[in-house]
């Protein structure tokens, strides 16, 4: 039964696993200080057109979250999300388990804009109320939408501008580079956010996301919070590998540009079955809205999980893809899609 | 250049990889809700004789720590451990940052006492006070010694008295469980203490604890705690796989014994040309007294750390073995100390 | 030039000065077991109905609402509130310092109901959200509303059916029990929550909150948690002192009456000249719209503030009343805008 | 019965109580933004000879410690103090519930030196271990001892050398500056340590700490974070009214002399009668080393608590004087002692 539940179904790519079995054996030192985490920090690093930045790996997307925010920000200041963000939904009050509040803004798409982070400032002022430092986006976001260049740029002179920290969950950081006609290349996050984080578990890693900060105000301390929150790895080296073998050639984005071509299909696929989708997505997330029995008889063949209720007949799914998602299950699952249309016509 | 620096410098056991490598392209279900995960719950609790029990698979020592503390206790309690514990030392304040007071007791071997415990007790009272709440104590220890059945129940049943919980850190439980004439058993935990964790990384693992809990009032909320810390791993099954190939046959108590043998085989040697040790340990760390000069010569083949200065002249090192350790490293190396003493005698 | 800043304004209500002075040269025990702090429970409790109840005297609101929540939440617990509640507006993050999030709920009037309530339980489930476990209202509300008896005891009913604690912070309690024609009284708060706080600090007293916990559940460890966070006052009587005064005659309730009077005539005296309210208050806080140009002349005359921006020519402006509010002080503000309202004519 | 159980059993001095009575009626705006807390700012800046130093006036001791730390220090940070000291030993865990590590050292006199802080300045090294960043001092110190000038110089001009901030606790500071000799003057403290408090409670005041920061670092956000922890009194001129009185002219110094005097005559008086003290005080606290008839017998006329057991026969006892000790209880306290010795000789 193929499972488009998640991107995180499969294992890791298999040339992380064939490095991971060639350097089992081998002794190094622990805690990300041995020679694959410094490979992996320099192909980064070259990739990013930043030699001054500093590169973290770290096993997982809330634990990164948790301990960026709570490294960056004092204790009385806030981070600005929308309200469909991750860290204000999904990580059970991972950032308030820190000591931050989270202020949340309503959004149309899952993205914030200038005008959104305009409103949170000027309705925050003196000391009764959390002070407004940070501003988290998800690139690509929790709906399956992106940032682009122009916006990622503007939300940024607008962060600056006003002495907030802007930060980047890249969660689906492959997805994002990968999205057609897109012009935000790995080189230019160091000129849009204060640090960001490259995922590697949703983009054919076992585990590991590689947070880099580029704000030099950001970097002290960062090892100390890594390990008292419980994310150092002991046996390190096998995040360097994994970033490594992601970064030193062009696997990263080569995996982004799979998730998005078999996303595709699906979308394509499912726009001439003429259904329509709840958010406007072509990264490798898709939200298509089906009635509740398609839904039903879907699920018998194909693991997928409901997004959200629309009305009483129509349920919005999320079909998500990933390195390992296969054209015939593409294929098949459109198969069904279309068998019921005919059916039910 | 071979190093007995500690026991994670190694990947996985072979049998944990061959594993990971077979299951890697199955899609299963994720944050540890999987077929592996279960398989591997069912097997540590047959080992345990406990099918009551609660079994959780988390990435890291400091995080499983963290959590259960933080899960088990009120927030004005604190938490009970020897001076040399690795949560009072070696975790950079992670429990502190959980709202929690470690409250130290200086021992003579790493190991509390029902008398050590006493003392806090009677020391505090009130609310001016934390109120110790939970015994933490670690086996093997922190300094190479381990507890036997007979201590381990009589501070279980101390705490039980004083309606204290008792948490075992079983980072390097498998040496524990190896040490010759050991009667404490797997089985023999769920009747000496509420909760304690199964260490993999230092045991074969490439990473992975196994947090077990016991009393009933520990155990609701676990799940969300663990995801609110950033501890709950999206490729969850990774857990599984290695625990399920731990504990489906003996290989955890084999990996123990191996890495007691070669340690062994180091005292006996290190013995015999008459050095002496600054604590007494029959498990995978051993803590011998050298000049100096001979800890010099000794780096220069293999990488060995300085565990305390004695006095001018002398130093303690730590030595460690693993499950990868080579009986021609450990005699490689008596060859070298031997030398040593030949050269200077 | 008078103030209706705020009921914060004044010292203390005469009868609690003559009392602080008449008792300042006694000697008592310290941090609230005195004398007068039992006095002050046992009135509270004969007033309350509640000879079980367990009644601790804090410093200030912030300070008993963080130490309630703190304390009776465990560490991934949230707590549902108003979008306007203060606890999620204006006490700088200090809920979320604690660890815990607020889910708030916009709504139309600062007051909560079962349905949004339940909104927020149906969208929250599973180990990756926040379980929502606690229910926070304000009476009288932070918009002036004020909560029947009915409303309350429906909210009590809906929460113990989802096991959810429900907590009433009583800032302005006095106003809510003086309200025309309100059916809660004191002695039906211990049937209508499992904890609140009878509010000092804006009903006479120079400071002071009393937090009263009905439901056993909530009881332990609570003076622990008082002195952790900094509530334990040294000098406790002085609490005592201030509750004894206020709850031994009907002192309390005099001044809530007197706080809505004052309110009273303002409010009819605004109706009266034709200005319409931002929030329907019958309670001793009030939201007329005024022009701008009025509100500029007022504050010439008058310490008032500006409550939120309605549109370019209006704006809504807060008046409070508190103990020591004259009727000279109320009549005079009426004039003042009645001449405006002629002059503008 | 007299009590000599602490310096906080008494109201106010009788001339902050006039005070608070003659300005009660008066309307100020609140949270410490009214004229009294700037005048009391202004007499305190004064007296330091510090126009540049920020004065924040808070509510209690422990409030006032884990605001001061919790906003000087970064999340990783420890603070360094006697093993005796309050923030480690009578504030439930305060600090830690903040989050951060109390690091602990064993005095003889319950005075930190040089070389004890460099000892924990030398096993702190890496992102395993909290990093030491502060150094918390009380002055005088929980047992009676005090610092000279010479002492206070010399720590801090070591903590400079070494980045760690040095904080000084005065919850009893009157009694220091009041020491016979002492030549460490208020106006001194600016050149001795980056911040420290004020103590109101223990000094006259009805309750009140006035935090002073120094060194600019420390200054931003301490609003905030007061607001935050529920520090900021809603009636903030409570406060400033209280300090003001103490600083305007010498009354702060007077009561520190007084409380020192009738100490002294205590002191004098059992050191006639040849009872021993188990630390050497000159300031408002004693502990004196009683046989534990003498202490039942004192038990039936004066308030006195056992500070600790110092065999099976002899109890240590804390005696504490105040701004509001007479001289006659005084005398037949120390009558009570001669007439159990004449009667045991």
């Amino acid at each position: 039964m193929f499972s488009f539940e998640n991107d995180y179904s499969e294992g890791a790519h298999p040339e992380i696993m064939k490095e991971m079995l060639v350097t089992n054996e081998e002794q190094t030192t622990g805690y990300g200080l041995d020679p694959y985490c410094e490979q992996a920090v320099t192909c980064i690093k070259e990739k990013l057109g930043a030699k001054d930045a500093d590169v973290h790996m770290l096993v997982g997307g809330t634990q990164t979250n948790l301990i960026a925010i709570a490294s960056f920000l004092r204790p009385y200041e806030g981070v600005i999300a929308a309200d469909t963000a991750h860290i204000a939904v999904h990580e059970t009050g991972a950032i308030e388990a820190t000591g931050h509040k989270v202020i949340t803004v309503p959004t149309k798409d899952g993205k914030l804009t200038k005008e959104l982070i305009q409103m949170v400032i000027e309705s925050h002022h003196g000391e009764h109320m959390v002070a407004p430092k940070m501003v988290y986006v998800s690139n690509t976001t929790e709906v399956g939408t992106h940032y682009t260049k122009k916006e990622l740029v503007e939300l940024y002179t607008y962060c600056k501008e006003n002495h907030l920290y802007f930060y980047i969950d890249g969660a689906r950081l492959a997805s994002a580079l990968a999205v057609e006609g897109n012009t935000m290349l790995l080189c230019d996050y160091k000129d849009c956010c204060d640090a960001f984080y490259i995922g590697g578990t949703k983009n054919g890693a076992l585990f590991g996301e590689a947070l880099v900060i580029f704000n030099e105000e950001l970097k002290p301390g960062i090892r100390h919070m890594i390990k008292q929150r419980g994310g150092l790895l002991a046996k390190g080296r096998l995040l360097g590998i994994q970033f490594k073998v992601l970064f030193q050639d062009d696997l990263y984005l080569k995996i982004g540009e799979h998730q998005n071509d078999m996303a595709k299909q699906l979308r394509i696929g499912l726009e001439r079955l003429g259904y329509p989708f709840l958010y406007d997505s072509i990264t490798n997330q898709l939200f298509p809205i089906f009635p509740n029995e398609l839904i039903r008889e879907l699920q018998e063949k194909f693991v997928i999980s409901i997004s959200e209720k629309v009305n009483e007949e129509y349920s919005c799914v999320r079909l998500v893809t990933s390195w390992a998602t296969k054209e015939e299950a593409v294929e098949s699952f459109l198969l069904a899609v279309s068998d019921y249309k005919e059916k039910t016509n």
